[in-house]
C-alpha cells in the first residue's frame, strides 16, 4: 500500500488532458490603459542590469492561436518578477481562469521561467471545477518579445492527474 | 498501473477531512497597530480604478465563527493583491498554520479569488504535520466587507488527499 | 476506487528520495553587487518591528555542506517576506533549479518560515525535469544568521511522490 511512493504510475508523454494556449501580456506604459493587462508594482532594482525584481501583476487574455486579438478563452491572473541579475529570467505564479462553454475552472501554476532555455517546465499544483484536483506540467515557449511592452508565450499544457 | 491518470479515485462530495473557519483581515491604516493584522506593501497602479497591483501582506486570525474577536484557532500568513481593471479581483497565496491541542500543522493554498463569484475555489496544494502531504479545496465567500479595513471570508476547507 | 482519499499510502520516515542541501541568502546592500544573490524589492512597513511586509527576490546558490563559497549544485530561485509584527517570521516560494550531472529538473516549494520554531516544513507541490510531478516536504533550519545581509538555511529535502 506504499505504491505511491515508489511506483510509476505517470507516463510523462501520456498525459490524461492537453491543450495548447498563448498567452498575451501587455505592459502598462502609464498611459494605454485601455490596451494593457499588465503593470509593474515594484520596480526593478540596482542588483545587475536585467531587471532583478521588477515585480509585475497581470490579467492576461488567453487564446487558442497567437493572435493578440483573437477571443479569449480563459485569463491568467497571477504574477512574475525577474530574479537574475546576470541575464534574464523570471519566476511566475499565476491561474488560469476558464468559464467557457468549453471550461470551467481554474488552474493554478507556478515555477521558474528559465529564459535563456528555448522551452520551460511550470508545475500545475491544482485545480478546480472541471478541473478538480488536476496536477501536471506546463511546458512555456517565447513566442515573440517586443521589449518590456508586449511577450507571448505559448503554453502547452499537460494535466497527468484527472479526476 | 497509469490508473492515476486516467481513474477518477476522488469524489468531489466526499472530502477525506472538512471544516469551516473564518479569515479576517485588518488592514493597517498607519495608525492602529494594535489591531492592525496585514499592511500593503506595494500600492495600487494607475491601471483602472479597482487597485490594481496593490499588494497586501497578512497575519490574520482564523476562527470558527465570524467573531473578529473570538479566540484564533489558527493563522492565515500570505499575501494577495488585486489584479483587475475594470473590477475588483484578487489573488491569494498563504499559509494556515495551526498549533493547537485540535491541529498542529500548516495548509498551503493558492488560487484566484473571483471576486464577483458568490463562491470560490483555491487550491490546497500541500501540507505538513497533522495535515502531511494533504491536498484539496478551499471554497472561500465573502461574509462581510468594510471598505478597504476590514474584510471576512468563510472558508470551506476540504481535503481530498489525507494520509 | 476511493482509496486515495481515505488510505495512508505515503509514510512519513520513508521519502522515496532525499538529500541535503544548504541555501545561502547574500542580501544586496548598494553596494555589493559583485556578491549578493538577492534584494529587497518592497520595503518593510511601520507596522511592528519585524520588518513586517518586506519583501526580498533572490536567485540563491544551493550547496552541499555549509559553506558559502562551495561550488553550487543548484540555485533557489523566488522570494520571501517577512510577515509578523511582533516578531520574525517568513514566508517563502521559490524554486530549486537543477542542472548538473547529477540532477536536471526543478522543484516548487512554498509555506511558512515559522521562525522561532527550530526547523520548520515547507510544502513540495510540484516537480519538473529529473523530479517530475514530485511531492512531498522540505525541512528547514536556521544553519546561520549574520544580520539581514547574510542567512544560510539548511534544508532537508523529502519528496514522497516519485515518478
Amino acid at each position: 500500500q506504499s505504491a505511491l511512493a515508489s511506483k510509476k504510475p505517470l507516463n510523462e508523454k501520456s498525459p490524461c488532458k492537453r491543450f495548447v494556449l498563448y498567452y498575451h501580456d501587455t505592459l502598462f506604459n502609464g498611459t494605454d490603459a485601455a490596451n494593457a493587462t499588465s503593470a509593474t508594482v515594484a520596480n526593478k532594482t540596482r542588483l545587475g542590469d536585467f531587471n532583478f525584481g521588477m515585480l509585475v501583476v497581470f490579467d492576461d487574455p488567453m487564446t487558442k492561436d497567437n493572435h493578440l486579438l483573437s477571443p479569449p478563452v480563459g485569463r491568467a491572473q497571477g504574477f512574475f518578477f525577474y530574479d537574475k541579475k546576470n541575464e534574464y529570467n523570471a519566476w511566475f505564479a499565476f491561474t488560469l481562469v476558464f468559464n467557457s462553454s468549453e471550461y470551467k475552472g481554474t488552474l493554478n501554476i507556478m515555477g521558474a521561467d528559465l529564459m535563456p532555455q528555448k522551452t520551460r517546465d511550470l508545475s500545475v499544483v491544482g485545480g478546480t471545477g472541471d478541473f478538480f484536483m488536476a496536477r501536471g506540467i506546463v511546458t512555456i515557449e517565447t513566442d515573440t518579445l517586443q521589449g518590456d511592452f508586449y511577450f507571448r508565450l505559448k503554453m502547452d499544457i499537460k494535466l497527468y492527474e484527472c479526476y
